[in-house]
């Protein structure tokens, strides 16, 4: 310890942090709490010594920065280690740090460095500085440098996007362009409703209905099938996809989920069939998104084994109950209310109407009357004057009354529970968005397809006008919608597959991205196709164009299956307690003491290498961008949990301290989403083999992701991310990508697949 | 000059200057630019030394910006001058520095001082400098402090809003609760349209019809009236105010327009009273918004006397056309042509059908078929086949055939003659904005009432829930909607007004404003009605509510009378020539020179005093506010010069130069309009006399600047012009706004004035 100034500026304990440092202040994330994580961690480090310690602290302080020297030379270091290493492309930033520092000279005791235990902590500190798993190589590199022009096969590409399911989709396709499906216009809403239930009987004879039922029911037991489906149809009328999921979806799939089989065995079949007609009578008129506070009650009568289902007061009623006319029975959520005791929402089957299809004594029944679109599907208001049924249709799966007449159930904690039966409800937020998407690209391809064919006013002095895709205006209209709309294809399948997965199972995580997904995607399509319609001028307006019943039909999906600002709150309180627990009213303060323990409102310092650094090379780079969707992300995290717990210092209750800081935390779950939005695109871009279509999806990605950080400038300059040079040279890159996008607007339109029969629109012809 | 050394700071020479360089750092719009500005003009004030000189440099040095103790220094200065002059409060700063000259110590040649010529050159750097003509002390006193509560008079407020026409707007209000005019879904295209028809004759039985026309026709000569009908048939059903607007606005008003006494005598009458029912066929398939580049023809035939009016291909047919189908006669637009000579686009009267409804031979019209809106409109399209007319149905006020068969018009240039009678059709873009606003009224009261009464969800564990309203996240949704649309109400009143003024004579400045207006008003109202829409949820999709026909009908406002996009491009050019000359595609290269000669890419070096100051006071005030929204007009426009500039350098025609900065135009042409919708909600703040109007007046004011400063942060923090400490200031006092209009948000959609009749939607009852 007497030579202490002759070490090495770089020695063993400081080349093993090296990589971690540099990859800190490259991607701007080293703020006061980090540094402090790195500084309290390392202090328990055998590996390291005490002037190590003191080197890499002043390394690691957010107030002085390294000069642009100093950075380049760690970076010459590193990059001079992934030249000389074999396995470089493959190294995590721990093991590079781990090799550099023991081939270092003066590594005395190589065993620190390869210890599983070091690697361990390592790793763990890695985790906790929220540094993202990528490999030095490629973080050193920033390999993907411009942008790329590229003639992609359609075909090759629209089965990207299918993936396994192409055939399938295929099928339905072909089966949508039949002559007897053909879409027309009928103004008049018992005529178009029975329509629409024409289609969704011979929907159910191609045996379409049952695709997610048990085979011994008919079905093929493929949720994944059913979900393909439901967003084909979603380039049909989508009064058909609505009616086809009400009945299929949430009353059939209510059996299946909630019931038993004593249900299934004397149901599913029938409703697989459309042999009986059902609707899924949940939201009330005083209780819309507040579902755990429905007022209909089912009360045991336990002498005669039978329930009664009753609406307390009109404003009680279930309402918009889609399929309500056509329906002969019904899922009713009620409360369960047994010797006078309450058992939280639970589900009953409850029959509606006889065979001539006269409602049974009781029950009432009022047509919602026109609505903004959607004519064709029959909602209805229910009401129900102490109306009984038998025992057995109480949709038992988490709660029964056993032989005594006792409640009975195999999960205690009732929040649970009901969480649990809602959880069954998943799927139609993971069907949602993807019909929705599906109508995008319908209005996306018309919108297109008439701006490569519509000119107007010239440039020149020649006769020819301009093509309305020519105008830079144009092209920022409609390029980052389509990327965007590429981006959540990925994204909303990357969902799918994880809620099939997962059926049955823990669905926490893939309910927080399903209530995320749906709202981000709704809120894009109701976006995408006011725009195209705008786009297409007076041509738009015309009914024969398809934006009236786009957009009418898809207006309501920020609305249903959860109000979108409802469940964007629910994904911030998910994204709060870290997917890591249940959100409870009073649980979380523990988790928000955990992230905002060492932060400081000032997250960021300058950073001037990240923060000016607006080379194309960088900024095309995924790196670069899923670095600053993620820093948006955790940035909105800590300063939420800081706020939050700032009130709840004030004596407040965590709801109030949450409503306090209600628009924060929408923009914290938005910010959630994108993250994972771009991660998927990320990631399909690298596992995609054929090389046109890849270098196509990677200008869409990126087209998706600048278009994005250039929305929330305000944000990352605000948080001093980046420099005004820096958002400056993103807007003018996505300009530049929105020109290339453009050379390939029509095979990326043409790649959705749609059938011409599906688009109908006379000026996409 | 001897004793240069000993002459005190604040000499009469700096002193002169002293508010202009204060008002340039307060403000930060010390640029380069402005500091050239400056030095190149003392140089030749013989009022100031050379010494003085010097010191003034030294100060206007974007570079070296002052220190806070020199800055301070000067205000202390500048508020003891006003605390001790008489007229202070009315002291513009020229005044004031000329004041402070003249009582300065060492002020030798009061003469200067006095000279009405200093104070003229000093008036034209203080312009040139484009700070803005405020008096000295309401800059310093920053006298709006706080944010105001305000209880105030609904009546009070609802005849500021309506000015002189309260009386007739009522009136019409009143007609139209009558229970003959009761709103009603008629889903049937046919039927709808007899209803609105009847409706279209029964408000010109009312003599509503011919308001604007000479009384020598039955009218009242009142344009002015018939925009305040136009908007209040906005609160109605809009396919009403639509038809309306066609026949007498833009059929009897083309007639009125651009014919003579000759057309008036003999048509005007029964256009007023509906007896000659018309259409004005300008669209045409092929030309939507190229108006210049239509192809029907109406070739002259010398020999007969008559015009013969063709429809060259099926594309050029005329398109759109309201009223097409009850139309007896119709305004077509056309390509004058004399002896194979083209004289560019004239109206003719082309009658349409006989007595008994059939269409004269030669003529086609075709249904346009169901629309996404405005169903009670019959649009169609009519083409013509050789369709001869006679010589007197040229509407011949612009352009005329003398007796020896020659081409005759009071004005030579071509492109002026075919802009002035466009001109004449401005009126159409100060209405339809009106009427835009006037159904977001309706929407704006539905969701407003709607948050009012809804509750949702509980904060406490009381069993009272939530009201809607009462959540962040909802006054965040509403509240900024209705700050908004009392700053466009506030502006398009003040546009009606300068048109009405300028009727007949230079309309220039009146176009680029209405072309303006009207697309920003257009594109809020679909924004808004969205948002309503949303904001009541599945309530907000039931037809009973209203927001399907809101919405629908409001859509095409952003196409139709000129697409948003393409008007906003118009004003961005006309904000480019400064209003000053006519914009032609080769004439602007002049005006470009001048704004960018001495233009730097860099605008604005950092100024800490202005860019920091995040004090509610400074926020609030009206002051910053208005000077936050010249800035980014300013700053944009000269940067949009400087590109193109860089553009017609490399050999770029003008149009295309243009082209390639399309959308930096189109921002400019939104920081243009928002800066005079501000300034014109200033104005009446300072105009209003009513104290807790005003004070109400002021709060929605601040809300609309500081909303869209907001929103606008990007941009803001990108030029540095402020800092990310005082973006986050205006964020929460945003908020705070928010929530400060929230508690008078029911009487402040009370005082629209919309009767219940005209609300109808359940939700609001």
């Amino acid at each position: 310890m007497t030579n202490t100034n002759t070490l090495p500026k770089y020695s063993s304990g400081v080349l093993v942090m090296l990589p971690l440092i540099y990859v800190g202040w490259a991607d701007g994330i080293l703020s006061p709490r980090e540094s402090e994580i790195i500084l309290s961690k390392i202090k328990e480090y055998p590996f390291i010594s005490t002037i190590e310690k003191t080197q890499i602290k002043s390394w690691s302080d957010p107030g002085t920065p390294p000069s642009e020297e100093l950075f380049y030379e760690w970076k010459n270091i590193l990059l001079d280690h992934c030249k000389h290493s074999k396995n470089s492309a493959k190294e995590s930033l721990i093991e590079s740090g781990l090799l550099l520092a023991k081939s270092c000279d003066d590594c005395e005791d190589p065993t620190y460095w390869a210890s599983a235990k070091t690697k361990e902590v390592l790793n763990d500190l890695q985790k906790e500085l929220g540094i993202a798993n990528v490999e030095l190589q490629s973080h050193l590199l920033d390999q993907e440098e411009e942008i790329l022009n590229s003639d992609f096969d359609v075909d090759v590409m629209l089965k990207i996007l299918d993936g396994d399911l192409h055939e399938f989709k295929s099928k339905v396709k072909t089966l949508l362009s039949y002559p007897e499906f053909k879409i027309k216009k009928i103004p008049e809403k018992e005529t178009y409703r029975a329509q629409i239930l024409k289609w969704c009987i011979a929907l159910a004879e191609q045996d379409l209905g049952s695709l997610s039922y048990p085979k011994e029911y008919g079905g093929e037991d493929n949720m994944y099938k059913y979900i393909a489906l439901f967003e084909t149809l979603g380039h049909h009328d989508l009064s058909l996809a609505i009616k086809f999921g009400v009945h299929f979806g949430l009353f059939g799939g209510s059996v299946l989920a909630l019931g038993t089989k004593r249900h299934h065995d004397k149901y599913l079949k029938d409703i697989g069939e459309m042999k009986l007609p059902g609707c899924f009578a949940m939201t009330e008129t005083g209780h819309g998104s507040n579902v755990r506070g429905l007022q209909t009650t089912a009360v045991y009568l336990k002498e005669e084994q039978m329930f009664e289902i009753n609406t307390p007061t009109f404003e009680d009623g279930k309402e918009y109950i889609g399929n309500a006319l056509d329906s002969k029975m019904a899922t009713v959520f009620a409360q369960l209310i047994i010797n006078g005791v309450q058992h939280g929402v639970h589900a009953f089957l409850v029959p509606l109407r006889n065979e001539e299809h006269s409602l049974y004594r009781g029950i009432k029944v009022e047509d919602c009357g026109y609505k903004l679109g959607l004519n064709g599907v029959d909602n209805g208001r229910i009401w129900f004057d102490k109306v009984k049924i038998p025992k057995e249709n109480l949709l038992n799966k988490f709660g029964d009354i056993d032989k005594k007449g006792e409640y009975q159930s195999s999960i205690q904690n009732p929040s649970k529970r009901f969480f649990t039966m809602l959880g069954t409800l998943v799927g139609g937020r993971v069907c949602v968005p993807k019909a929705g998407l599906s109508a995008t690209k319908n209005g996306l391809t018309i919108a297109i397809k008439h701006a490569l064919k519509r000119r107007q006013f010239s440039t020149t002095d020649q006769n020819q006008e301009t093509l309305l895709l020519d105008y830079p205006s144009h092209q920022m209209r409609l390029m980052p919608l389509l990327a965007k709309t590429y981006a959540l294809d990925i994204a909303l399948s990357k969902l799918a597959k994880s809620y099939v997965v997962n059926l049955g199972k823990d669905m926490r995580q893939v309910e927080g991205l399903a209530a995320g997904l749906k709202s981000y995607a709704t809120w894009f399509t109701t976006e995408a196709l006011q725009e195209c319609r705008e786009a297409c001028g007076g041509k738009g307006y015309l009914e024969e164009n398809r934006f009236a019943d786009l957009k009418a039909d898809t207006d309501i999906f920020t609305t249903f299956e959860g109000d979108n600002t409802v469940l964007m709150q629910l994904v911030a309180k998910g994204v709060l307690s870290n997917f890591s627990r249940e959100f409870h009213d009073e649980g979380f303060i523990a988790v928000l003491k955990m992230l905002s323990s060492q932060w400081t409102t000032s997250v960021l310092e300058k950073n001037p290498i990240a923060k000016r650094n607006d080379s194309s090379k960088h900024l095309l780079s995924s790196h670069f961008q899923l670095a600053a969707f993620r820093f948006r992300e955790r940035k909105l995290l800590y300063s939420l949990s800081a706020r939050m717990r700032a009130y709840i210092k004030q004596k407040m209750n965590s709801t109030e301290a949450f409503l306090n800081c209600q628009n924060h935390a929408l923009t914290l779950a938005e910010a959630h989403i994108e993250r994972y939005v771009l991660e998927s695109f990320v990631e399909q871009v690298k596992s995609t083999q054929d090389v046109a279509s890849k270098n196509m999806l990677k200008n869409l990605c990126r087209l998706y992701a600048l278009s994005t950080i250039n929305k929330h400038k305000g944000f990352y300059l605000e948080n001093e991310y980046v420099s005004p040079q820096k958002t400056k040279a993103i807007r003018r890159l996505n300009i530049q990508l929105c020109s290339e996008v453009r050379k390939q607007a029509l095979p990326l339109v043409q790649a959705f697949g749609i059938p011409d029969e599906l688009i109908l629109a006379q000026i996409a012809k």
